[in-house]
């Protein structure tokens, strides 16, 4: 089969692999008709994920159950899947506290042998371990370019809000809206906020976060933290989501967020950071960090986007061939794609 | 002024009243501009709840700060406010517990002596202890028709909903579409329901819960459990509102709602009562009962409405004058209509 | 080996069974230890529950892992364990809600094929399916009586607490002093009670439940519910635990409640019975139903019990030999066993 | 009466001032019977916290009420009472979410007019504005110099668990045991931790903690991670309340937290600070920030130290005349006293 390799910094390569066969008994095999190129990918393509050259990379993915093992009870041979971007063992400590994102012995598609050794899913086909817990079937009518969306991008955005505790008639800000930052704006509309505020400085994607329901406001050009105030009655919003994860956005989510309100920080933050600790003391804020927990949401997102009250299909800009793998990860990497759904 | 009173079983009468006094430092005066009649006042006008013949009835009122004690801090004179259909000390043990609905000091608006003694809102002024926390600010540009509901028939909907505790992506079940079970299920879309089921025998309300984004389900003329489980692979909803208060909706409720679900009575129950015990032991369910929390809800619920996200206007079939309150109460006890808006 | 079978109501009989052999990945097989007669055990014992002549009976267990298959991943043969009452497959729709109890595919051990046809733990052998979940290790020191405990009759006390949402500083009352309300007593004081009623009416079990920190009320010679109010300003308290299960306990239940609290009813219920809707309407009652989610709380369980917060030790009051398990039902049956254990 | 006042950075002094009089219906006046010295009296006393000269400090106090206004409907002329360190409206916004500690209209005692301009504690007679929610009776047989800490430091310890959302069986790490850290050990024992691990480097600081049930861990001489780590089976404990505040526990806090666990900073934060925003993000760490929110607590507080699961008086080193104010300041500052109470 044909697969996406890594082979160093700002190099992808198509190669001729080996096709998988079943392991375990809970294994799975997937022939892949969708996968998407996320930013977690340009980690590894800029190097700075290390990951060994020729490991296949992706990890979002839709396609057809080849053949599954015998502990496998929630899928069969011939079902239409989606995937959650990594495994869980749904037992140990972590699983039984449903974080599934912690897993003890989880694993995540297409990172190198650091994250578990496991192939990606910008390929033929796909060995899914753990199958119960990571394939989910699509529901009828969904397209794949939408569901795949519902074990990634959605999830993580449908997480930020989830997460922060977020409840029906709270007002909300996204910060950054990339893919994830425009789920969360959606998941907040979705969840009953009464307002949310969609924060960037690129004009397409303020737009499209306000088709989505959001109060746009571009970063530099006006002024979020004035703006937010003067819609709260001075009080700032229940819920901040850091879609960015840098200390600047971090600084801007306390300066925003109201006495006692929550921070949900899904942007990858790396090393130490200058945080604004005396003001988030003050204000009392909570603060909550870290990977979204997919396999938790995955049901409840296809649920929602069945319903449509989720709708990530405006997030997809570009459709490629797998063929042309290193042409999308340029333009992906040029930031001149929002979402790039790369098909057999 | 004048107020509507409560004479005997089916009779109210217009009467000519002296205009209530500030009493307390935390008492505030209200000009009634729109007052509502709700499913309780009939069980006064029934007879069931006990009321001393010529005390003013009536728990629904929008209208405008007329004097305000000292203690207020919350709303000020010329105020346009609407009131919640109880008082609450904010001090006490249930208040500390935000359980303002079980105030050990709590007053209700026109039930007579054993619910307080507080005179009704169904008159020309009103007497309004207690302001900080019973009355909140229209926010602008909100009929009185619509702000009416804030503090009572949307805060029970609204109630019923959340007191279940229920989640965006959760599948919702709603027994009895009075006001408040078609309030339940404008809360339970908002609220993120990805399946909302409207059940009742009144083609007109089930036409209603259709229009509010509902699936509506026929008591008689439909199977509501074959329907619910069909739409639900067989597992039943998530959430029950049981809006109705009768064991019979009581065992519909146990055999629609999923395992380890939740029914919410929001209903009253009188005296003793069959109930499928077994059956809700078996599923592992949870039943939530009792009067809603309204004070609790308020602001949220308003800043729905204010959104777009609640809009009990539909509801309002009605609108009469003080004057023809004993007409209007003929009218809806014959269920000729749905709720009646009372102005001066 | 030997197993204790049931044959007839009243009749169990020691045969000569082949020894279990593993069939799935996640199976282990366990050379039994240790095991309990329980209540549910006497449920089958007089016919109530339907079990096929000849299946080995009992769910409680202790024991060493004789072999486990390839995807047994949290104990290893050689491994000493104790076994939850029930087995639960950890990825369906309600195990990632952590509704162990409620598993789609659950089987129990010893209750037949209507509940999953699972031969039983009294016997020298037992073949345990999702031993990953099924299973954990016994701690370092801890007796083999006390683990016994830990995945039912403990784990059951301690979700009657915990499912009610008790708070630390929360008062608590337990009617029925069997071995799940004296486990609920236990539970109640290890998570910060600051007063525990305990209501019966044996004068043995009254004073088992005083030495484990509660206040001992005989259910007919004192007034449970004045001495409760008296105790409480007038109030109630805010869980009641009925772990008796019928609607005599449930009415009582509802009288000692304070108003907005919790009833955990961890007795099973059976068919229709009278229940007290208007007055736990009135008071605002949540009342949480059904069988015990032992998995989701059998690590928390062992961890209080090392740490000498919970200790079912006293409960035992008989040792007996498996081949004397006649006499041990006779025994049970006759109520003058607390909790009996057998050994090989 | 006199009363302590803040003069000049290291100087207090007592003055001769009016005696308080009611202001408010919700005013009280007390008679203050013991006070006690703060670590945040410190703050002032060393000019980091500015007051006024003249002001009268202290804001933990125990008495009897001389006189109250008519709507003071909780407590009564002649009751004995305790204060929490801060009043509250009750029905502001933040107050309807019971975040007393961040009321819109709160006022703390004796801190001057930046925190609302109270005159404090340590002094003959108090001013108790919302006198409902700011005092409450002394339980019969409690000691004045234990009921002082149940609005204070007590509720600041039982905070920095509960905010944690620290459940029975959870495992426990406690940083710096001043007297709020010696409270959070007390209180994380209560809530039925199995494992409490206090870290400090003064060794009658980690015997007391011991002496409460906790497993002392020196700072330097030991190595809190490896021990922590070693007794979670390598996981990091499920909660750490950092009880000091500056970067250097912070990040400690992170490297003992399990992943997905929790970390309660009730230590003060100022200005910025380095944080391990990389690893806390890996961890997927929450961290809840924070004054204590005591208004919500001190009932449930006072209910623990009344059923004996919590016990300050072992902090109490020093009992001292409120005309030694200016000594008592002294030895505190120099850290030879863990808790002074001043008596008139």
């Amino acid at each position: 089969m044909r697969a996406v390799t890594f082979q160093a910094p700002g190099e992808v390569r198509i190669e001729e692999k080996a096709d998988p066969e079943l392991l375990a008994a809970d294994d799975a095999l997937v022939r892949v008709e969708a996968s998407g190129i996320c930013g977690s990918d340009l980690h590894i393509y800029h190097g700075r994920v290390p990951v060994e050259p020729g490991f296949t990379i992706g990890h979002e993915f839709v396609g057809t159950v080849l053949a599954a093992g015998d502990d496998v009870e929630r899928v069969a041979a011939g079902d239409r899947v989606l995937g959650c971007f990594h495994t869980a063992c749904a037992t140990c400590a972590a699983c039984l506290r449903s974080d599934y994102h912690r897993c003890e012995r989880g694993r995540t598609f297409g990172h190198g042998s650091h994250l578990g050794d496991l192939q990606g899913a910008q390929a033929e086909q796909l060995l899914v371990p753990r199958a119960n817990l990571t394939l989910r079937r699509v529901p009828e009518g969904m397209t794949d370019e939408v569901a795949l969306f519902a074990g990634d991008v959605m999830g993580t955005g449908y997480h930020a809000i989830a997460h922060a505790g977020m409840r029906v008639g709270d007002t909300v800000a996204v910060l950054g809206l990339g893919p994830v930052g425009l789920c969360a704006v959606q998941a907040a509309v979705a969840s009953g906020a009464t307002k949310v505020f969609a924060i960037d400085s690129v004009p397409a994607r303020l737009a499209m976060a306000e088709s989505f329901g959001a109060t746009p406001l571009h970063l530099t050009e006006e002024e979020p933290k004035r703006a937010v105030r003067g819609a709260t009655e001075g009080r700032g919003v229940d819920v901040v989501v850091d879609a960015v994860g840098d200390p600047g956005p971090l600084a801007m989510a306390v300066s925003l967020v109201r006495d006692a309100g929550t921070i949900s920080g899904i942007g990858a933050y790396a090393g130490k950071g200058e945080a604004p600790l005396g003001l988030a003391w003050l204000k009392g804020v909570t603060v909550r960090l870290g990977l979204a927990n997919v396999i938790a949401h995955v049901d409840r997102v296809l649920g929602l986007i069945e319903a449509g009250k989720l709708d990530p299909s405006p997030l997809v800009s570009h459709r490629m061939k797998l063929d042309e793998a290193a042409e999308a990860y340029e333009l992906y990497d040029n930031r001149e794609a929002l979402k790039i759904v790369l098909t057999p």
